[in-house]
């Protein structure tokens, strides 16, 4: 059973629980308060501002009872329920500065031991929605990328992958893009190149939050798809050199691509991006389109190009890199911010046709939000 | 006449010129060279990557000659001439440290004073591109919005609009959505609530970077749309309580929606985006899809909300709003990483009819930049 006991200015509350006493705000309980007059019934949206709430709210009284928290508002007179296990789940009475670079909850990173397990759905089970579009769409947020099998071979059919869970991002390449390598002795040198592994467009802000690779045609031995953990790779690199990971989330990087007419896009960030409070939220990385980076001091510089190439060589470490052929009718998903992706290079003549397309994190982690929170409580562990 | 002379261990080289010596280090001058085999002559990418750029890269001599600054680099061998101009432009050897909440060059804010002078562009002289669009998109980069006027008053005209600089930004609201107002005695209570000023959708990550708002009916008086430049208003807020700025830069509020079935969008994000060199660069601000804010500790969270409140003052301070009214067939388009939005209340019976969307600010930015590049000289300034 919970107990409360009122601070004697009023200003806040301590609600003692079996995990132990947690302290909330008079004010942040008075706008969190789930009443019809604050939220909208129908949508849940707060129907007052913060304007709306008189600035000297205090606690007049609270008292746990059978439906919950109940607390009384001075000067108001307003009396609100609260569910006490809403309370605690959103209690934010806890030691703070976790550091820099963790992870939100949920994220699992990986290297080459993932190797046999990527995470894979049927395209016709996808289509059907419900556990199997659900469990996969919880390995791309996991794992931050996934494949898909047993898709139609025809044009424009990574659409129908998008519609799973959102919306494509229509850029100057179009709604979508082909990638067609025609692969013979005469080239052969030049398709041989593996292109280092990176991010797409890291010139764009915002910048695409997922791409879709489907594959329609691939005769030529070779050409494996490659991925690998970005988030595991700044964390190896912070584990090994902090000031590695310091100077390269310290400092904007800049990112170029005016390579077509009417084109110039640019972009000013650092390559490694965290949230204010360290959580490690994105990656820039991409050799090809990095522009004269101006944004690191003369004294930090050297360090910077240090902090680059370490990053580079790990993220260029087999021991990091996941590799699987994508067959026609399949296709693999990935979160943009977060794994790079590279082509091997080919070892035999033929032919290699894929179709991209960007999409963005929202609609999928919504759609995959919104099905977690109405899934049945017994099939949700 | 520049003149050069290298440190002697290599590292780095002094370039003098009319504005003071400016230091250039051996490894970043070897990445930034413009040679053919190192950026493809064809859309200027990168053709290395930094493991192909030995770690020892070192200067073995430089000369100033009539072609521009020649230096040649060790172990490699390699000889790279730079356009002086160039590396003038792209000195990174100045101070650092601006501290926090600077803000990109040519961005300039505004107040109520700005009331009279709305950036406007006409609807078919924007089609036609040129030099109004150029100035329109000038003025829209620079003061985070502009309308549009003389269009035509058909359904889906909003995209037209997008067509000058980008793309649509599709979410779960459709290409576009629909906002329509039937005012009435029975319901002029309910419409004369005057929304506070807000920025769109801060639960969707990535948040859409422009929104248009195109009119196509409005026969109600009152209604006019009301902007307010939330750089500004941060700008303020920091003057007056620099600790206010820093407690809602330094926290993530968190932002939902899941008013409807299948959606739940969250984001968990300041109120005020600083890069990580304190460039401000977003503003997220909606009192009805704020969420309980949980990453702000018990000790800071008082602190928190008075700052929260403060910067809603002052965005609620009509010194600092701009009011217009939209007529069929006029639009505006707004940064809504930056500048707030609403509607003000309706004071007799009519109906008002708006499409709006999305867009994103990579397209624009491009659009204008790459128009930017290409205009004469004599016309650019």
């Amino acid at each position: 059973m919970a107990t409360v006991t009122t601070d004697p200015t009023g200003r806040f509350l301590t609600l003692g629980t079996g995990d132990g006493p947690l302290r909330f705000h008079a004010l942040w309980l008075r706008d969190n308060a789930a009443d019809p007059q604050t939220r909208a019934p129908g949508n849940g949206q707060r129907l007052l501002a913060l304007r709306d709430i008189p600035e000297a709210t205090a606690i007049a009284g609270a008292e746990v009872t059978a439906q919950g928290l109940r607390v009384d508002f001075a000067p108001e007179g307003k009396s609100v329920v609260y569910d006490i296990g809403w309370l605690i789940q959103h209690a934010y009475d806890r030691p703070a500065d976790p550091g820099r670079g963790w992870l939100a909850p949920g994220i699992r990173t990986w290297d080459a031991g993932l190797m046999g397990q990527v995470p894979t759905g049927d395209f016709a089970a996808l289509e059907q929605g419900g556990a199997a579009l659900q469990d996969w769409l919880q390995a791309v947020t996991t794992y931050g990328f996934g494949k898909v099998i047993k898709g139609p071979v025809a044009p424009g059919a990574l659409f129908r992958i998008v519609d799973l869970f959102g919306y494509v991002r229509e850029t100057n390449y179009g709604r979508l893009f082909e990638v067609r390598t025609q692969v013979n002795p005469s080239n052969l040198a030049f398709t041989g190149l593996g292109l280092q592994a990176h991010t797409d467009n890291p010139y764009r802000d915002p910048v695409p939050t997922l791409q879709v690779l489907y594959c329609l045609e691939s005769t030529a031995a070779g050409g494996e798809n490659m991925v690998v953990d970005g988030f595991a790779a700044i964390q190896r690199l912070k584990a090994e050199t902090p000031a590695y990971f310091d100077v390269l989330a310290d400092h904007c990087a800049r990112f170029e691509y005016a390579g077509e007419a009417g084109v110039c896009l640019t972009a000013r960030q650092p390559m490694i991006g965290l949230a204010p409070d360290g959580e490690l939220t994105g990656l820039r990385f991409n050799n090809r389109s990095l522009a004269a980076v101006t944004d690191v001091p003369f004294a930090a510089m050297e360090h910077w190009y240090a902090a680059y190439r370490r990053l580079g060589e790990i993220i260029d470490d087999t021991a990091m890199e996941v590799t699987f052929r994508l067959d026609p009718g399949e296709a693999f998903v990935v979160d943009n911010t977060r794994v790079l992706h590279a082509r091997k290079g080919y070892s035999g003549e033929g032919s290699r046709w894929l179709q991209g397309c960007y999409a963005d994190k929202d609609g999928l982690r919504s759609t995959h939000d919104a099905m977690n929170r109405h899934r049945p409580p017994e099939a949700a562990e």
